[in-house]
């Protein structure tokens, strides 16, 4: 039976897929930072080079920034389903780097898991759909559906080519079903399919006093000081109980009523996750439990603060400016557009006199729901079953995956989220990973999706 | 006359001082940063070889940290007045080096000003003391009085190392005056007396949360944000008339009233101030005008701020830790170590739940007010009357120079504070200058004061 030799081909390749995946994480594909713009098209290259090593028509497909690259196969016929999988090959910045155990673009395996930048998001996750391609292909010389495999990168910086070349290409992406791997199971050997994901929208706040820095004892009392400004606008996000106030913010979240059910059903330990995020306690706003507040709750989180002099010891230095970065992680059915006219009015509103404050969104990514009924689903549900032996949990994500509402309203075909991180994985954060075994189980889980897709 | 003869010595070999001051503002003595260690002793040694050409037995005086340099004449005899000359050869950190017009540590002359880091703050003040003394003893074989000039390499990191150098050698330093210029006239063309000083709390404060950074996706709005924690606490410095809110704080500052009159003598324009700062608009505390504020009343001024990622673009990072530097400047009566038990008990006590917060002193000094009667302050009236050709005003300082007060308290002999940097003058930030005008003038006056000094 075919699926027994595609399993077995898995098995007996896994070394060399190991390897080769090792190879694309060794190459800093980060998509943030201008000096690696050659990185981010070797790594476009490079992948391309192993869809076509699948058997897949591949191609380098130009935006206005990163290049896409696209994996095609339509030997299925045209009455057979064809499905769309994505995934990107870019990579969040990896400083500090000082907190990594190993270098961040040099693959190390430790404790049964893959330690770089990009392990699990989403080189790790992408390239299992490669590698399951790969193994229909070799064994059977076919695949079961028609395949369209778009790969981005620029998915950490927003996506902002993506959507334009979607739209350009919608004839030709034509597909009965999208499938996407940049997400997590709730934990080790529970297979999760995701039943939400937040949007985010993301904005930097800039703010300028003096011309320049001045002395604090000369200067200081008689201007208005750009960072205790910006500490004001920052802190009037939050009430005590971490409830966010900005006017208007929570007008479009529905009442979480409908996922307690679901949330209920998951394995989750509160204390486990605490000890996963190393903070001294957990706190989130008042009302809610963790997974509520991470899937159907909306947040307003400081990414990034600068001002003054932050080097080794003092300097009586008044700063001339001050700068944050925060964004919105937004849940159905919250409009990062209404979300961003909310959050500028507010930070204007609030911010004091004395400064000048520039407000801009940087990116932003509507929040998605699934459709959790028909085939598509099922058949993800049969396929994880198989990889993992048991039913898969459905569970809400509380990161950003922008692109999924965007693939359906565009290409009007249901996303499947089938994820293969785990909690911990230090997706954007040092020692990032993914589990080997996931790694494992999630190509046999893609190489069985195919096959699934083709019964229905 | 001697004084004639000072004078056009000074006059005629002020191109040959300028190229020596250029020499000391060459050498990059950043006390606060540990790699420039060397450099700090290279300028003490400098300063020691100026110190005897001019005349004066000179010797690096170990302290725990950065050298002290030590200058002494005793050639007057122990019935003659002693004079101790306090400044620093240390200067602040240069960074942001991307502001300044011309390097740092390559002074160059624009528009009749000396542009170098530590022109003004402190090397070009304590330079032309030396270069004073040098012109009495070429021109007249002796030194009206005697003189012992104390020049400090950590001025800029909390002078730590100088009170217990000063009580060390409480005996040797005897003195009957001493004569700090280390502050500005309060406008071109006139001589100013300093009639207070504030003095400074410096604090750092360390929010710690997760145990390392964590995607702002899929932990955010579970785990409180370090930077979000920082902004709370920072903001509840101030309320919004820009009073400070921590409680105590005020209690031992005295009624402004009586430097009013004196505030009132001074020629000072609220728009020029605020053109020097080239803030948009003034703001300071509610209810006083802006000397008051910079002179009568204290600040808490954030001097830097830095958490999570602060690169190009965005990153979705939610941040394991957060940090600010914060002064508050005092006025007396206040107490450094007062305010720092009232400081720390309100971070602790606004701190929120959910993270870690360390706070701690970094340095501190008190504020100072000045003797002005006796006949060290009219000497110092007569000096600069006869190098500028009009009597001095007073004036408060915004800034510290907490020596000061331990030189008064150690010594037991009053401090005048005769200084020649201007408005505008930079020092701390990028740019730093002093006036080639005051440069010479500072020069006159400081030979002058000897001579005066001897005759009182």
């Amino acid at each position: 039976m075919d699926t027994n030799r595609i399993d077995a081909y898995i098995d007996e390749n896994l070394p060399r897929f190991r390897e080769e995946l090792f190879e694309f994480l060794g190459i800093p594909s980060v998509s943030a930072r201008s000096e690696r713009k050659a990185d981010v098209r070797r790594a476009a290259a490079w992948l391309a080079d192993r869809m076509r090593a699948a058997g897949l028509d591949a191609a380098i497909e130009e935006t206005a920034g990163h290049p896409v690259v696209l994996g095609e196969w339509r030997g299925a016929g045209p009455d057979a389903p064809t499905v769309l999988i994505y995934g990107h090959y870019d990579v969040q910045p990896a400083e500090p780097l000082e907190l990594w155990t190993s270098p961040p673009f040099e693959p190390t395996i430790r404790d049964g898991r893959i330690y770089a930048r990009g392990a699990v998001d989403d080189k790790g996750q992408l390239f299992l759909h490669v590698k399951a391609i790969e193994a229909h292909m070799r064994t059977t010389g076919r695949l079961p559906v028609n395949v369209v495999v778009v790969a981005e990168g620029e998915e950490e910086v927003g996506s902002e080519n993506l959507v334009p070349f979607l739209e350009a290409n919608a004839a030709r992406l034509r597909a009965d079903a999208i499938v996407v791997s940049d997400s997590s199971m709730v934990a080790p050997g529970v297979p999760t399919i995701g039943a939400s994901l937040r949007g985010i929208s993301y904005f930097q706040i800039d703010v300028r006093g003096p011309a320049q820095d001045l002395h604090s004892g000369s200067y200081g009392g008689a201007v208005m000081n750009p960072a205790t400004a910006l500490a004001r606008i920052t802190a009037s996000f939050h009430d005590a109980d971490g409830r966010i106030q900005i006017p208007g913010f929570y007008d479009d979240v529905r009442p979480p009523e409908e996922m307690r059910e679901q949330i209920a059903r998951v394995p989750f330990s509160e204390e486990a996750f605490r000890e996963e995020t190393g903070s001294p306690a957990l706190f989130g706003e008042k009302g809610f439990g963790t997974l509520e507040r991470l899937w159907v709750r909306p947040t307003c989180e400081v990414n990034g603060l600068l001002s003054g002099y932050t080097g080794e010891g003092s300097k009586t230095v008044l700063p001339s400016t001050a700068m944050a970065k925060v964004s919105c992680r937004l849940v159905p059915d919250q409009d990062p557009a209404r979300i961003a006219e909310l959050f500028i009015a507010h930070v204007r509103r609030v911010a004091p006199p004395g400064v000048v404050v520039d407000v801009r969104e940087l990116h932003s990514g509507k929040p998605w729901r699934a459709r959790l009924e028909g085939p598509l689903h099922e058949a993800g549900a049969r396929a994880l079953e198989h990889a993992f032996g048991r039913a898969p949990v459905l569970a809400g994500e509380g990161g950003s995956i922008p692109i999924v509402s965007d693939f359906e309203r565009v290409l009007g075909a249901p996303v499947l989220l089938m994820g293969f991180g785990l909690p911990g994985e230090n997706a954007h954060a040092p020692d990032e990973w993914m589990s080997l075994e996931n790694f494992e189980k999630g190509t046999h889980a893609a190489a069985a999706l195919l096959s699934e897709l083709a019964a229905r």
